[in-house]
């Protein structure tokens, strides 16, 4: 391991990702962990946004070294496919942002025609209010959704 | 190549991305596209809003064999890091939705603190109105970057 990610092995001082777990833990490993959004976040008013954080403090894809890039990238494919699986979305959404917290993050955000933001992106403005119902229908899908994240994620860790 | 993938050779017929090329074309191979936003584009508001695009009419990365997806985590990997040498920008964004055109693409969008939505999403409601001049400087390296981007996919594109 070069210099340049030595300083990766270090965690930044006032980053939130560095400090706190970041939502409810669903899976961790020595890399990076998986989280649901908190119950009471306004991220939980979509029917499922999961994020994966990597442990470490590093602030672009590029910055990681080729190894641990494809340990994220096996992980997004994983994460995408059991929100298929299990929740039949309509899309899988796929986004890395960092803006606020340049600490790297990935969301995943399964959406559902009658969402609230469908098609747009959920940064957007919201076009219509929740069927709660429809709501609680995908929520109750999340234990599962945990299930075959672990399990996929265990499986795909054996490097 | 399974049945299901047989699938993918097909274009798909009313979608917009296999119907035009869908901004100004930087690089194409015989997976992919790169654009920029076309000037008339409300993109083309941000300082540089690159798009990479699979030719073939998918809708989810899980929906790729392995090998080509990972073409196109190459391609991104590649496109980002072109992104940060050339622009220096203060951070790069990466998302894929497909939930208007469920066509598999990726956007990348060079963000800098005084563009007209940082730190939120492009998606979210401007903060600000942008300095012509700045817009105007990083647009001029948009020729660099174009080439440094058709440098690094086709040193990747050798399989």
């Amino acid at each position: 391991m070069n210099t340049k990610h030595q300083t990766n092995l270090l965690t930044q001082h006032n980053c939130v990702l560095c400090e706190q777990v970041g939502g409810r833990l669903v899976f961790k490993n020595q890399y990076y962990r998986v989280l649901a959004a908190d119950a009471n976040s306004p991220d939980a008013n979509f029917p499922a946004f999961y994020r994966l954080i990597w442990n470490q403090h590093v602030v672009e894809m590029t910055d990681l070294p080729a190894f641990q890039q494809a340990i994220v990238w096996q992980a997004i494919l994983k994460i995408e496919m059991a929100m298929r699986e299990v929740l039949q979305a309509h899309k899988i959404n796929l986004a890395s942002f960092g803006n606020v917290v340049a600490h790297l993050h990935w969301h995943f955000i399964a959406r559902f025609e009658w969402d609230s933001h469908f098609p747009n992106p959920v940064w957007a403005s919201p076009l219509r209010t929740v069927d709660p119902l429809e709501l609680e229908k995908i929520q109750a899908l999340h234990p599962r959704l945990d299930e075959q994240i672990v399990k996929s994620l265990s499986a795909s860790t054996a490097l």
